[in-house]
């Protein structure tokens, strides 16, 4: 079921991406820079997820499929800076060349300015007009949360404020537009948006529990890369085991929460079990 | 009658700005850091445009308020990113440090793109949809016009594809979303973009010869510093004379096509007539 309807969406996403990618096609290299990030390998996560709430509340896959590409856009944006010398200086991203190392920074720099552009001109062909200001919304906190990243200096206090602001204002922006675009009640969106703050936790811990262990293995050492970095992560403050402890607490908070916008969703279930026990 | 409309719609302008960089106060060095740059002296040319082109249509300047602002915020983010060191590595901007110089690097890439975000969202509180087409498109537009200009190695012929990307884009979208939120006709609509096109030539080329003339006047050479930087201007193309001779002829056509949308337009003939006669 999960990893059809992933693959479903997906397509459906894949597809639509390209036709607006072509708005660019005067200006080719940044259409090639907007596509070199845009078709890297994601997962589709979050235009997933929006399509999968407009379903849950009544809706097409299609009525969403404007929202779900512009939350991918804003997405693939934001990985994109976070690349940059200035930013986290990482040179690959997805197993190839980050987008500043294949076209330069002056190149990725305007790719994510464009696909930001793109995002809003996608839901510029949404009908559903409160869609805007989900996904608005939520393209702002992201940044928010990416500033105080920027300039927290470590401070523990900060953590869950940040990554509310860094993974789960996408994720509710992609559950609300999607349950817009399916005129869902106010209680639905409210339960989906509870979802999406809990299951946003789940996936950061599981991200931050991931590359402990991946660097871990690979160091062969107790401290993985990021505590050696100082960075702050779920790990390096309350340890695996409490981190994992928080990661089956959030997945229960995910579950009920989509349980009372409704009762039949096997996709959000799964995804959920699968999150929780991701190997990747 | 020029001056005093101006004044009234950067009043206006700027009280809505402080209130939506208020959205961003739980992330108080972003806030700071755009409001550093939204708040430094700009004309507010954009905004004015965009709530004249409202009130040409038979509606008011508040009845655009919102769009004009998103314009605003969108042309500071471009000012923002384009002075990076990627990008134009300028240290200076309006008579003070550039955003990077007073923040840092990842603080400008962030302010930059916050104000984007924050630009779709102020577009979300209004009320008419039509608008965010126009915005999201001019936005686009603006990008690829960058990455002509970066990517172009001085091609002369795209020289006025690349400034009508760069400047007319967001002047059309100025224009274009004012009008929609009058409701104005289809015709008004089309003859305010002629107007745009022609105004964002006219702006530019007189932006080109103000440079030239600043750059020759303190330099005492003939030849200004984009000469000297091999950038392509419509003055280092066509010599000043000529680039005088178009700017007269966009200031006529721009003069044509306002008095299409209607023959009783005070505020752009005499915008018209100052930017083609402007010292600053």
């Amino acid at each position: 079921m999960l990893s059809e309807r992933l693959t479903f969406y997906s397509q459906l996403t894949d597809l639509k991406l390209a036709e607006l990618l072509e708005e660019g096609s005067k200006a080719p290299i940044l259409t090639e820079s907007m596509g070199y990030s845009v078709f890297s390998g994601g997962k589709r996560i979050r235009p997933s997820l929006c399509m999968a709430a407009c379903e849950l509340c009544g809706g097409t896959a299609e009525d969403a499929l404007f929202a779900a590409c512009s939350l991918e856009l804003i997405h693939t944006y934001s990985l994109i800076h976070d690349d940059l010398p200035a930013m986290d200086n990482d040179d690959m991203r997805r197993g190839k060349p980050s987008n500043h190392k294949a076209f330069g920074e002056a190149n990725a720099i305007l790719a994510g300015d464009g696909l930001q552009a793109l995002a809003f001109f996608a839901l510029s062909l949404c009908t559903e007009k409160t869609v805007l200001e989900y996904v608005a919304k939520g393209a702002f906190e992201m940044v928010m949360g990416q500033s105080l990243d920027v300039n927290s200096g470590g401070d523990v206090s900060l953590l869950r404020q940040l990554q509310d602001y860094k993974t789960g204002a996408l994720f509710r922006a992609a559950v609300s537009a999607g349950a817009a675009c399916a005129n869902a009640t106010t209680d639905q969106i409210a339960a989906l948006i509870r979802f999406a703050d809990a299951y946003g936790l789940l996936f950061q811990i599981t991200d931050d529990i991931l590359d402990f262990e991946g660097e871990s293995s690979v160091l062969g050492k107790t401290a993985g890369k990021d505590a050696e970095e100082g960075k702050t992560t779920f790990v390096t403050v309350y340890g695996l085991d409490t981190a994992k402890e928080y990661a089956k607490q959030y997945a229960h908070e995910a579950r009920e929460a989509v349980y009372q916008a409704n009762a039949d969703a096997p996709f959000f279930t799964e995804l959920i079990s699968y999150t929780l026990t991701r190997k990747s």
